[in-house]
């Protein structure tokens, strides 16, 4: 790879994998591809909003590396990740004569990485496949961790499998096309990473302002493969969050979960759901005397120079407690947030009263 | 569990479990799936067929042990391996509110073992599951592997996983209500471990051919004790079908894929296919010089003496070559046939000349 890349590499033994982060990369997608895994077949899984942005090209870049190239577009949306979609994915490889030295490659955001994982992980027993993230959020988050799989009806995420890609390919060039809320709501995640487990990062966030909001190169380089690395450390320590230690990730997610369920998916972004919730679980923190007001104000800082949303949407409270409480990760309807105790710590807390819950719901 | 079980250990480091085996087990079931896992739900999967012999019986256990049960009965049959299938039954779990600490119990033959498997290795991205096979060949094959998963249109286990049972509880009692033809049909992969990987073994069915048509109790026991330990050896050293070694299962496979497809699916059980490609793997060793005719002889008689067809299905040679030339474990067209060197060794022998196959599917 060209000097000005970045490899984070995840480790998780011999499932362990490299993510190669750099401006530009996607010209070299076929020769990645062709190197990594030495296949002769590969099948490009796209959407419709994606498919003449990148994915064209990465066909065109894998035939000139020699290899056979089969490509399925799907409809752009999180209503795409479902059963009918996966079946209608299964009979294309079948038709494209995929086999098991087949590499699915997923050029897309979040819900074609996670469909394309899901055909990876389960045609022909599990096939090799590369992720070629597409958006900023896709970059940070769904790139490590290896979480694949589909929605049902009302359980989003409910059916999948833990599948690691064989390797990870970032151009954040790509970044430039992307809408700008977007692109924003993307960075809430990178913020997240900074709060939870890196204060230098969250500091190297608030001195970039500028470079953030124009997407310089080296900012974003930086930017993604920090993110990448913090979150590959956690799942190196808990590949399928059996261990509690995975759980450091959903840092404002319980109320994020709930802003996204009752105002419909769809009104907000997930990053931006996610700022609004991190914003309500530091004043939680504060309300229970784990972290100073300090600590809630840089966040709040930072996202608003960011131009994510801040206020908590106009729903009744009951109702966003009521969804907590139903959230798959709430045991037996108790309360149970990932709280800071300082920048760059959380801890996952239990049973916390739903009075503080309701107060924190209130934007300051 | 009581003195007269045999316990098999399969060794698969973290995945490692017991196969428990022995007669009357089934009214334990629920205790020992309650010991096992510690579940407080459990969702038993069986089929039309099974569901009043066994699968109620094993609910009304579970329950007795005091965990809450929901029960999901699939038409009996090939065609429920499908995708459409698979969907009702994810819908099925969400409706039942299982979660992550439910535990899936298979109560059936292979289609309900590779159905049920296959929930359990992607509801809740993987949960633990208990498999119970009810019969003969179940027993003997689909409960040592962890291989699940369902067929797409012309294509048998075309979407699956490795996922391996948490523990396998096998009653022989269950073989007294298993139709005749049924039996015998897993007597043939009963054979065949003999063949590939045990002399001694096959000795002992030679010797018990009363025992196996009266289906004695520790004759029982001992068959299926033995014939998981074989293959738990060969599982142990190639769990993911990597390096080759699980090839040797395949003995007798390549014809019987081919008899299978091409006489229509049905006509034939499977392991009677399997008794039939086994004499012509053996035919074909013996005119390449690899065995002598005695290995041949014994086969067929024992075979024989368990009441399986020996003759290769009525169908146009050319046929059964062309199929044998598209089975999914052919490369580019070359044909590959597990072949014996001698009586409990078998290897995987590539290139073997058109000729000598055709004169294999004449039945002496």
């Amino acid at each position: 790879m060209a000097s000005n890349t970045t490899t984070v590499h995840v480790a998780l033994s011999e499932r362990s994998y490299d993510i190669e982060i750099g401006a530009g990369l996607l010209t070299e997608a076929g020769r990645f591809v062709v190197e990594q895994t030495g296949c002769s077949h590969a099948v490009v899984i796209t959407d419709s909003n994606v498919e003449s942005l990148h994915g064209q090209r990465v066909a065109e870049c894998l035939e000139q590396a020699g290899t056979r190239v089969d490509m399925a577009t799907v409809p752009a949306g999180e209503s795409t990740k479902s059963a009918s979609h996966i079946d209608q994915l299964w009979r294309l490889m079948l038709e494209f004569a995929a086999d098991r030295k087949s590499v699915v490659v997923a050029v897309g955001g979040g819900v074609v990485g996670d469909l394309a994982g899901f055909i990876a992980a389960t045609y022909g027993r599990g096939i090799r496949f590369v992720q070629i993230p597409t958006t900023l959020l896709a970059q940070v988050d769904s790139s490590v961790g290896g979480k694949v799989g589909i929605n049902l009806p009302g359980a989003k995420n409910m059916v999948g499998a833990f599948w690691q890609p064989t390797s990870v390919l970032i151009d954040t060039d790509v970044l430039n096309t992307l809408p700008l809320r977007e692109y924003r709501s993307g960075l809430a995640e990178v913020v997240k990473y900074g709060v939870i487990l890196d204060p230098e990062f969250f500091s190297y966030l608030e001195a970039n302002i500028d470079g953030l909001n124009n997407r310089e190169p080296n900012v974003m380089r930086h930017i993604v493969a920090r993110s990448c690395e913090l979150k590959a450390q956690v799942v190196s320590a808990d590949e399928r969050e059996e261990t509690g230690l995975r759980a450091v990730l959903n840092y404002g997610h319980t109320f994020c979960h709930a802003f996204e369920a009752e105002t419909g998916y769809g009104t907000y972004l997930h990053g931006e759901a996610v700022a609004i919730g991190m914003l309500c679980a530091s004043r939680l923190a504060e309300s229970m005397g784990r972290i100073d007001a300090e600590v809630t104000r840089r966040q709040f800082k930072l996202l608003d120079a960011l131009g994510l949303p801040l206020a908590v949407p106009d729903v009744d409270q009951d109702v966003l407690i009521g969804a907590m409480q139903k959230d798959k990760k709430t045991e037996h309807g108790k309360l149970r947030f990932v709280l800071p105790t300082r920048l760059g710590h959380v801890e996952l807390v239990s049973g916390v009263p739903v009075e503080l819950v309701r107060a924190a719901l209130v934007s300051s």
